[in-house]
């Protein structure tokens, strides 16, 4: 395994400390937590709360800052936080505003955020939670039950993030968050495998010719697998799996976000945003805003995602309003 | 080759279609010329352009946009672009104040640089340029005479880009432009080649357990390969060499860019950073501002760059400037 680390067994905590060490204008560790905070606690509003995992940053330490987060819950690679860290982030970012916890949809988070939440609520927090479940390729998978969360959940982050930034409720800001979900698709595939760092080796190969389409971002398995061809027919496959699952229509607007998984470089994502900008213009479809870059990675794993947002003027303000995060800063 | 890309002789084309795609609110491409200008053309103000082989995105054409670059010019993947691409950035880009051309020190694009600039005083516009060189790493390299320009350009990008938006004159922005490269230093390490797509195939190989230190940007020889160790000391000795080229002591301040070169994780770079920042600060070194990602890179490469600017009242304050571009934002 060659990896920039030192001992594999320790790589979230020197994650975090790097973190912390990169953005003291931005966040503050929680001490003796993996749960990284704004370094102000803000008053007066709805606190977001999520995390996972880790593996896929920036999600979603990189997402802690104006606009977007308040809190996020950092497990070790690929394994969901346990229910006290999520409950610390709660109590740590409440304001008496109440705490809305934005879930990817694997059973271990979704159980384990919930415990925090009752844990929360014996306290008398206000507690909401949406769950994400953007990803197209599969019902069901090997830690999920119905579809997973991806990368669409950067945008729920974004959207109920400026929503609570504007004074909005619990219950406004969950709506908001809720509306997104309904309005966002994601479809992925892959290159290559990933290595945890604990286990330092590949846990599956993807033959030198084959892609996997619909792979998940724990290398779950997607629809299929097949002879890699070109760029334009995996946009052209990726979006046709959206389309099946949400109307778009002509006049319709729509944000897209081309997401890499960790190796893919930027002039791969690029060349997928080309073709998938010309499938929505050849179907008069708007695209409002696009984002490309790597936003929910696989560690080092190749390969993109293809989230799209269909937007409605709230969705649209809430989007366009200002983000000041690590990873995600709007003007 | 695995890669999402179409015909491997046209990644440049594609790219550029996939960049103005995504970014309208941003930029447009120059038709007929690979060259990324901002979507208006700024009045009463110095321009800059920069550019370079492509392959290094973001850069260069990620950082056209406020407070930045004004034009951008992408040659074909490693491979500087010709005069006549430049010519017309400049052309296009200049007000009538004046463009400075911010060079990356390879011989190639040096000298298209200045004969484009030699083309464009021809017809009367006034043109500046400062070549970069902030590689530590080796004197003299396969493409260069003298030091390699790598990571620490986007601090000249930054901090020119604010001084021209403040309407300093063409030689006021050059000073700044140079002041910045003779304040900033970079040392690179890499754990893999890369693939250049008209190639298809690696042009070295890493051992498995080995890395080369101070490799450059397209896979130029370092210093020497080692076995590969920890995060820690590669930190270390990528710091020591940047220490032994810059006089830094105690109350220094400095800003810091962690720089991944591709396939390399935010994990693993954060891992670094912990390291670098708990160097600076044992020698009592003030660290004002970290840059953490992928700001200039070779393809999908394995490994990292460290940058370290040395500040003053006048850098942190243009650093500190507000930003907007799709690759570089900052509030």
């Amino acid at each position: 395994m060659k990896k920039l680390i030192n001992d594999p067994n320790n790589v979230l905590n020197d994650m975090i400390d790097g973190i912390v060490a990169a953005y003291p204008e931005y966040v503050k560790k929680l001490e003796g937590f993996n749960v990284i905070v704004r370094n102000e606690k803000k008053k007066n509003k709805v606190a977001l709360v999520s995390g996972g995992g880790s593996g896929h940053e920036p999600a979603h330490a990189g997402y802690v800052g104006y606009g977007m987060l308040d809190g996020a819950v950092c497990g070790e690679v690929f394994t969901s936080p346990t229910p006290d860290q999520v409950y610390e982030a709660i109590k740590a970012t409440d304001d008496g505003e109440g705490v809305l916890l934005v879930i990817k949809n694997y059973t271990g988070d979704v159980m384990n955020f919930e415990m925090a939440k009752e844990m929360a609520e014996m306290d008398g927090i206000k507690v909401e939670e949406v769950i994400v479940n953007d990803d197209v390729a599969v019902e069901n998978s090997i830690y999920t039950a119905g579809r997973r969360g991806i990368a669409g959940t950067v945008f729920v982050h974004k959207i109920a993030g400026a929503k609570a930034e504007m004074s909005g409720s619990l219950e406004e800001v969950k709506a908001v968050a809720e509306k997104v979900i309904s309005n966002v698709r994601t479809m992925g595939m892959s290159l290559s495998s990933c290595i945890i760092p604990a286990v330092g080796k590949a846990n599956f190969e993807i033959g030198h010719d084959e892609v996997e389409i619909g792979m998940g971002i724990h290398g779950e398995p997607g629809t299929h697998r097949e002879k890699i061809s070109s760029a334009d027919s995996v946009a052209e496959q990726l979006m046709s799996k959206i389309f099946s699952d949400i109307e778009l229509k002509g006049g319709d607007e729509v944000s897209v976000m081309i997401n890499g998984l960790g190796s893919t470089t930027n002039m791969e994502l690029f060349i997928v945003n080309k073709k998938v900008n010309e499938i929505l213009k050849d179907k008069g479809i708007e695209v409002y805003k696009t984002f490309v870059g790597e936003f929910m990675t696989s560690l080092e794993m190749a390969g993109c995602s293809i989230s799209i947002l269909k937007l409605d003027d709230e969705l649209k303000e809430l989007l366009e309003d200002s983000a000041d995060t690590p990873a995600f800063k709007s003007l």
